[in-house]
């Protein structure tokens, strides 16, 4: 039985407490929040316990901390947890600075303690599926990746100027997921960027649609583009032509009906946005951490995964800026 | 190089006329009409020249007679061809008379004339597919087999006081399209039917919308239904479950164009009637009808399969009459 | 707060176990089963105790019976919770003898208890969204309703032999759910069947491939068709062609990859069976249950429901057996 | 009547002469060829006449002179054929060098003569039905264009020579696509590329794979990708995200029949190669061509749209050999 320590209980932070309580190997026994209520709230619908942040990571009674907090927080958590010699499971990303997540990957690798990445997508069953038939040879070699990621509407304003901009706060779950794909490293990253959706995020200083491109030592290609609106719902999509054929993972309508009428045929949107749409990675997510821990295996995506996927979105932030393409 | 007469200029004479000009094996030597019109405009747009029906039919320059006239001319028209010596294309239904499609398969016989019947489904490109696949043992053995057919819109009520009924007038395409995929003779029919799209149809003494069950010697099963009306155009689908799987064919689109919006994902109506969306059906129908000419093989559906088609048809007629199954 | 005891600790009553407990507003207590090793091992996974089924009815702490055993024994437990004045949620069929379910009717509107008959489809968010639309008058006039349904294999023969063959056991959903769409009562019924998968069904007295045609008072048309066998897993369709429009529920297949190879384009097989492709139905359900006993509603489908589905698959066994089609 | 002479009667030349049979307002007069033998047989064919070149040219009898010769010969065509004030009709690309195009741009317009660049896939229904609905609103405005083409198999290695370059010989299409449907120039040209598919043609200098992104002056974007081998047909898709949704055009399967057994759901391949895939656009095409010398109207696209998307390929082959974005 793994006893987790929840730290952040927010959105995120519910979302990974229910999965929590529906493993049968794992328990949660205490929740952290830097404001009472949510913690409260949580807690309410759980059998778990408030605490401080701080004795959850130091608590004999706790296995792993699962790090839910604000982006800017990650840095501190991670190395009290890891001092503590706690697992930790941390949401995307690790920090907005690379240097700040190469501190962290060193921490926990001087501590030797676990670690997942939380990027949710390589636990989506259909985009699992489809790496792991890449990884077995349906296809072939890899040659050409194409991801559309598109979310319903943007974040507030607010959010935006604190985010690190879209290549580090959007952009960076399609470029792990182009790791994930590419089986091999990105060299070059060039990217392109505009402020289509709404100017205020020009004025901010973020582009609200992008493209950028990616190429591998032996020549693989990857084309990855983003927007922050899609009218018709949570666009994730991932083709991969490889030399045998092709691989894609299609949207999540809301439901399975069609209509037909004068004006043709009409199936439902896509699953409105992440929450639904990876309600089953999350599961998985969790899952997979509980199974390292019972079994002592390393959980992946680890820490260098997400400073990997840090460092592509800063290349990609430096290429968008400069109008010239990055090395890695 | 086989030499065409065409008997009848209306739409459907047009459609075969237009077919044997494609083929590089066949030639259109003369048309004939009722009326003068048609058949000047048809001649003018061809080589053809406009001559009487006995003159095309008793011709020394004519291999085959293609008979696209009102149904109760081919009683006679069969009659004379045969007793010539032409191949004979004829369009679908034979007669409405199951008693007097047997005197034209005796006369036919006979006279040892090659003769299709032009049920051109068995052509469309799509469900010849399908029925290779299951002559070819894809599915294994076939067991439940089910027809959606439906007009876009009905034929002027005229038309239908004229037509011999749904049965006889529209369904026998799906009772022949049975036939060929059940690889067994029907041995029961079943058939219920209402007239819910227009009242004037049933004031017509028939039937617009309409459902039959036919099951054959060895227990195979078949459903088809008819509607006289479908608002997203020419519904026309087929589907096979047998013993190691199912096949499929489904309507053809106006175009492959997707749209999405905050309402879903829409794309265009069904292609909107026969002559669209048989074309390719029409074209390989009268391939193989010259093809056989120049081989000397026997044209399939033959006459015999239009005498079948007709027996189903009247039966189910019957049975929706009387409410009871027929057996045949 | 709901308190339910769980009569019966089977794969069904496993499913109903675990969506109670993910309801905020119900509790499981008690549950009973005949054999003692699934009641504690239920209890086990649960914070519900172990006890007798009469203690259970009685129990002064339930309040609603969830009845999951094997169909001969829902007749008594019917009653015996009808006058505990205990709210019944009861699995399908009530019973195999629309007599005796007529019976079980009697007691649950004498008693005044509330009564869900668990016909699980009908909760399916894409069936009760077509539904929904349907009732909204989006496609106009029901006409003709096609419902497609195969298990992806068929139960053991001893299972065949005590379940009152095909159309009580299997066609009973599509019965209920034709009833759901028509909106209208069927007024005859026509049944084919033969034994094309396993010929041990057919010793055994039952068909293992069946269609049912239904006709309602005012000329809509329904086909049903049954197999016990798909190659390609759980195959559940459900059509309406309406006078405006057409509304079609496709199968959920297992997931969204989809590969192009030089053979052509290739999807997952559809969703195995009905634990995983119903999983939303069932907790569903559930609530909708709960709600009605928050609410005081009455819950649908009601026993009258159970009744007429039962009416209906005698009527099809009987057409079915003597060739004939019967009213109802 | 157009008078057309028809130059080159390779393949290409094949495809337009039958659409210049097809229709009922252009004759084909004449037809030339370097070597004897295709010319005798496409003329065989039809009811043209055999001459040179130069004498389809000059000829009274003709008003429009087809292209479809090797490209190195186009500019000493559209030189004389311009100068002899025949309409023009010319195979994409004008010509391998951007300079060169810019003097055909001007004989042509000092001439004064029609000219049609047969950019072929403007003509598809498809995609001209996506841009008539681009150019509708239907979407808002353009923000994201995704361009997936890639052939089935290469092309041979001595034709990869002398072909310009995949940027100057296939993806001339996808960036002629893009300015059709961007609506706007593009100003920037990045361009990677590889040779993934047969180490020959890198050795040949020239890549395999290859990926583009453009960018407008408003900031919309562009994403190409080209293979020049797809195991599972000729890949061609087209996709736009606009303010208010999102269109796409999907490829065109062989078939429509789609079979499900224990493996999943599995459709046809894409139709293999460009003469079937663009039948329908062929057509078009020549048909728009003949409406604009009957109405006198302006063709589209014109020569400067073959300059517009010579000069864009020209950026692409630079930038992939710099590794540098392009201005253009």
């Amino acid at each position: 039985m793994v006893r987790f320590g929840l730290l952040g209980c927010g959105r995120i932070g519910q979302v990974h407490a229910r999965a929590i309580q529906a493993s049968p190997d794992a328990k949660l026994v205490a929740v952290a929040d830097a404001f009472d209520a949510p913690a409260q709230a949580l807690a309410a619908g759980t059998d778990a316990e408030v605490r401080k942040a701080a004795d959850i990571i130091e608590g004999d009674d706790i296995d792993a901390v699962l790090i839910g907090t604000p982006t800017t927080t990650h840095y501190d958590l991670i190395h009290q947890a890891a001092r503590a010699k706690k697992a930790i499971f941390c949401e995307k990303p690790v920090d907005l600075s690379s240097e700040r997540v190469r501190d962290c990957v060193e921490v926990v690798n001087q501590n030797g303690v676990m670690f997942l990445t939380a990027f949710n997508r390589r636990f989506d069953p259909n985009f699992a599926n489809l790496q792991n038939r890449i990884a077995g040879g349906d296809i072939g070699d890899v040659e050409l990746v194409t991801i559309l990621s598109r979310d319903p509407s943007p974040p507030p304003i607010n959010y935006i100027r604190t985010s690190g901009g879209l290549f580090r706060d959007m952009m960076i779950h399609d470029l792990d997921m182009a790791r994930f794909i590419l089986g091999e490293e990105p060299v070059t990253v060039f990217a392109v960027g505009s402020s289509l959706v709404d100017p205020e995020i020009g004025k901010a200083g973020d582009v609200d649609t992008a493209a950028v491109t990616l190429t591998t030592g032996s020549g693989k290609i990857c084309q990855i583009s983003n927007s922050r609106r899609a009218a018709y719902g949570y666009d994730q999509r991932l083709e991969v032509h490889g030399s045998k054929g092709m691989l894609r993972a299609e949207n999540i309508l809301e439901n399975t009906v069609e209509m037909a009428t004068q004006t043709g045929f009409a199936r439902a949107p896509a699953q409105h946005f992440f929450l639904e749409r990876y309600e089953a990675a999350y599961l998985a997510e969790i899952t997979h951490f509980i199974d390292c821990l019972k079994n002592g295996t390393n959980p992946s995506p680890h820490i260098e995964d997400g400073l990997r996927a840090q460092i592509l979105a800063d290349a990609a932030a430096k290429s968008q800026e400069t109008g010239m393409p990055v090395s890695v």
